[in-house]
């Protein structure tokens, strides 16, 4: 253990990273880099630095990475229309590749040859933390309290803190929240407490980001999305930057209930695990760019899209966004949306994201075509006979060799 | 023209397909045989007999599929939790096949030799009558008037109504909708007018099966489902057939503002067309199936079957329910299902269908393997770390040999 | 018929395009342009411009685009280890698109607003014509003469050369093989004959471009293949265009009775046909494209590109090389062919290419790590207990649960 | 460590693992039971009974399991064309669950609580035989003695057979081969030695099963192979069982030089390595199995096949063979091999195996339709204008809209 000098730790300010900084100090007698991040979680980040220091760290990073966190990763994934286990918008998953990227760079920055986090053994992020670690640093040495150590219950973990004075009310901000919690601009996830029993709703007041459908307006929300290729780049006309379209989505969608999800979803490491998450931008999001896919992306190249994106879903939710095989993905999904431009507008209402109209310069809907009207010849239906023969020759032939089809 | 001695035509009652008995009769000089089926569209089958009589008919079939229908198609469908282009619950394609299958076994009964419909050069469900009877019986001769005749507006189509004395208060029935309506157990969809501009919101007068979610109550309707390998057989714990699953589901879903679907569809035949949709049922049973497949399918299994299923969906759009492939990916999806047993919780309110609880005794979900208790050593933690650090194998054999991750 | 004015014709300088250029001035009283193209099918181009002339052709295109061909096509599909139903290389397929878009060129630069071709109409190559015409210049007409007129029988179109004097010793080249032959630099192609009975043997003396494994020599030859970006760029050390590999290639092979192939097919248009091919340059491509592969690519990226690999084979066989699928499935392949670069030794010996060594610079082959020797630690034997425990535990979850796995 | 009682060892009678049977006596206090399988490797089982008993072993299971391995495990394979990356047939992976599954029978019979293996920490053997035990036994121990001890050497290994009297000639019969082999009725295996170098060629003098190209005879051998669902059930006309086929193949395949592979494949575990593999009989059954299906099989459903392949490949590669997604892609596969009956003519040469000839009575292949002379109106060729003008009707649009398709 006596190999390891300084290493770098993602570091919420909170109670058990707080533990850890100590317990790395302590454990391995090496130098602690704290990393603090802004992704838009909702908590301040500066306060961690005073933190920080109290624990005698002295390299802190402190940063606000909320707009790359969307643009460069968020973004990225809705181009896919990407949902794991058809319901999953990957919230938690999407936010790891970033947090890897940034301690592995802060190791090479600051010298440091290992990096640390407070997932647990159980989960999915340390998977989603340590593959990228490796995948940017083949060499960096990982390490992961909660698989290590012995403080396994609230108990001993409040002891280690007396013992070595860490101050516990650090935990008082947290509301003493039966959940286990994690929250970024995508979304806000629940898990544990009444939750691991599958068959319990979920209490109203365990949500946080959202009124309940109940408790939203009597009166629907509209808003007009426009997209270039394929990324919101202004709602009702106001130009914004990624983060700050999808905190505005997550503002309107959780007043209107909208992006409340509860799951038993399968974790990488092998078990399932209930899980309540609030997405509300997300929601909106990912209707919103169907939407305008359905007019200005060509029909294979969407059908193609759709059969791969439970793959690309499950790339990022196992962690493997610093992969050849998500580039490859990446680089099929990104060709196809040149042409994804035009407007989505959408109804909020009481829980629901509905979308009721969607217009494109480039759309490929052509009205002359699809008309039940007369359509002027711009279609032959008499084409459609040897369209049909054709298709169906294969199958007449197997049926007049006596092959039954029922 | 003169080969055909008699044709089997997928009746409706009418006036479309009544004008084509007498265009069938006249043109080809044949004697037609009617067939009319309720497949749960929400209108009397049997005023179709006395119209067919008056138009010359001797052997009319009218017949209530409504069972056969929803148990052998619409139920081995959702156990794929089948969406064509990531909306769209195939309402429609759905009811095709079995229409198909029906003409051919009536064809080979009655001694006919063709079989006609009333679908447009334009739409898919000629591609899908036609495939059907092609693959039930190669060498069925097959009439599409529209394709043929040359009644290309409504004024012609009256006109011919006038001349061969076909009473047009057939169609007073249908209100005049402005919208090409079909419905059947599973859904009511609506094309045409206003719909023809994808910018244009449906308005509230078109939805028949469903109150707007504003109009619905502002309390929550829960009920439970019962699902046995994969399919519903009770709920709130009254044993239904499937027909009668569906059809309680749509007036539970319809009541609350479930199931609507304003999109842009890509259609086989090359154009994108705008359709609405009422689905409550499917909805909610969609829903469903995926919240009790979540705690009893394997991981890899439900990941599969995501994989498979907009190849799936895309089969049944296209009209290839009778295909090999289509059997193929049945045999597949079915040997999943046999562990898809327990209950469901939903909750319906105003338009949103969402599951709050799900239970099974083949649960795979472990409360003891999940907890973020301790769970006396039925998961090892130590085992992660192996776990992670050959899955980054690969990874770090890249970056070693100096190959970016980024 | 008479709104043509100008057909650009792809013309071969045979018969039978011979006789289309007379059909298409006589029955459409339009102008014909004929295109010529040196692909590298072993005959002269050039002799067709005067057969052109002769028939009163004004503009005439003689073009060589042997290097272009190889180079766009070739090379590109071969990066994906394209192989269609398991054994065929495409080597038809692949030279239509070319085409398609050189008489789209020329009908931009002659004026012409209709595009013809001697295909049948029961082949694969009509549809890849024309739907590269359509893709290219969706105003284009297609004439199929081959689907239109009534010179369904050889006697038929003897009669037609005699009664407008087109001289028939055009088809003395041919050898009045019984075959119907395709060739390119890719390969060459034969059907119909004592083909059409799929049981029957062909005949030695079909086949042209390679000895029979029994007459090639008796001792092997060894060739080295240096590949760049996944292309071959030098055999032997020796630096060489595409085109110039492929035709190297091609003798090597042939001279070692490499590349023979024998198959029934599926064609797009519905039924299943019989080929002979022989592709001896490509078969070594392929084997040695895997081959270094094998060492340069992830393993990830490998087994998602054989994923993908049936969809991009049927995606150029059915002729949808200009289309919004290809695109995107070819920006994944190339995305991957980065560091594919090294050297592959192969051996050829009386029909068989085989790989008998690869080496290179971006090798992810770890002999450190692969060894069966003492590794020094590069590999902790214990992580795979982990590895298998946590991929082992749905497995173990659904057993314990009672359900059987046999 | 001193929780087992009894472990049931897949003993071979070989050096390692009877070394294994020693320490694992003295490092656990456990009782074990050997089992040793026939699955065609070509050495004898018997003595390792005797061997056994040396070792002062009680419960001795000594099988013959060559027809059942055939049957249930190669067929079912085969019916999908098993490739892994392109070129390995998987013949040690398919063996394994075989093994896996006696081994617990055995334990289940025995009432022992653990199983081991001879297996080492580097390769994928470990992770088949581990998965298939906890998928059939969840509550079984593993031990893997190549992760445990520090026996890690060559001169360990002895010196410990030298201090437990462990008699080292049992080595002698491998002849000091510096090759790690396995094999059994589909191939054998060859790893380690100079093949750690990708670059240097396999000696000639390696290979066991069968002789050069070079020096297989000058005149070619033809055999017929006759499928039924999918399965060689006779050659030649001689109805053999599944395992007498693949011995005789093997044979017939050795005798001419078919089926020798020198690849580097992915391993499960992360690494790259290079293996060579003799499979004659698989090679002649994989491309016979490819040719009755081409014309048996409809052309959806093949394709179909051919895109889940290399997913089923991974799954058995993987050591899957137990799980639900084995299963399920098996009822997809199996589903469709009702009609592959029929014939196959095949022509072995100087390590080529090539079809050159298939029958059947359930051909799809219709004469009538595919043949270049007259067809009497089987297909009408006019139809191919309306297939070709639909398929393109959505690349028209594109491109109608200024939408490039170069």
């Amino acid at each position: 253990m006596s190999d390891i000098k300084k290493v770098v730790l993602a570091y919420s300010g909170g109670l058990d990273t707080s533990v850890i900084v100590k317990w790395l100090q302590e454990t391995y007698a090496c130098e602690v880099v704290t990393f603090t991040a802004d992704i838009g979680q909702g908590e301040e980040v500066e306060p961690a630095r005073a933190k920080a220091q109290a624990l005698g760290v002295k390299e802190i990073y402190i940063e606000d990475l909320r707009e790359e966190f969307v643009r460069d990763y968020v973004y990225p994934m809705f181009r896919a229309n990407t949902i794991y286990e058809g319901e999953y918008l990957l919230g938690t998953s999407i936010a790891r590749p970033l947090i890897a990227k940034r301690l592995i760079e802060i190791a090479n920055e600051t010298g440091a040859d290992a990096i640390s986090h407070g997932a647990t053994g159980k989960g999915n992020d340390q998977v989603r933390f340590e593959l990228g670690a490796y995948a940017l640093k083949p060499g960096v040495k990982v390490i992961a309290p909660w698989r290590e150590w012995d403080l396994t219950s609230r108990e001993k973990l409040m002891n280690y803190c007396e013992e070595h004075q860490i101050p516990v009310d650090f935990s008082k901000s947290k509301k003493k929240s039966p959940y286990s919690m994690d929250a970024n601009l995508l979304h806000i996830s629940y898990e544990g407490g009444i939750l691991e029993d599958p068959w319990a709703e979920a209490e109203e007041e365990m949500w946080r980001w959202s009124v309940s459908p109940e408790e939203a307006p009597d009166t629907p929300t509209y808003l007009e999305l426009t997209f270039e290729k394929g990324d919101v780049v202004a709602i009702d006309g106001e130009r914004l930057k990624p983060h700050e379209v999808l905190a505005k989505l997550n503002q309107l969608g959780g007043d209107n209930g909208v992006g409340r999800l509860d799951i038993v979803e399968n974790r990488y490491v092998g078990m399932k695990s209930r899980g309540c998450y609030e997405t509300p931008g997300g929601t909106i999001l990912l209707r919103a760019h169907r939407a305008i896919e359905s007019i200005t992306l060509d029909r294979e190249a969407a059908h193609l899209k759709d059969e791969l994106m439970p793959k690309y879903a499950k790339t990022i939710y196992n962690g493997y966004w610093w992969s050849p095989e998500r580039r490859m993905l990446q680089a099929a999904i990104d060709e196809t949306q040149t042409f994804v431009n035009g407007v989505v507008r959408v109804k909020l209402y009481k829980g629901s994201a509905t979308v009721v109209g969607r217009k494109s310069e480039q759309s490929l809907f052509d009205e002359s075509i699809a008309t039940f009207e007369d359509d002027a010849g711009a279609y032959d239906q008499k084409d459609a006979e040897g369209f049909i023969k054709l298709n169906a020759l294969r199958l007449r032939i197997a049926a007049g060799k006596g092959r039954s089809a029922s």
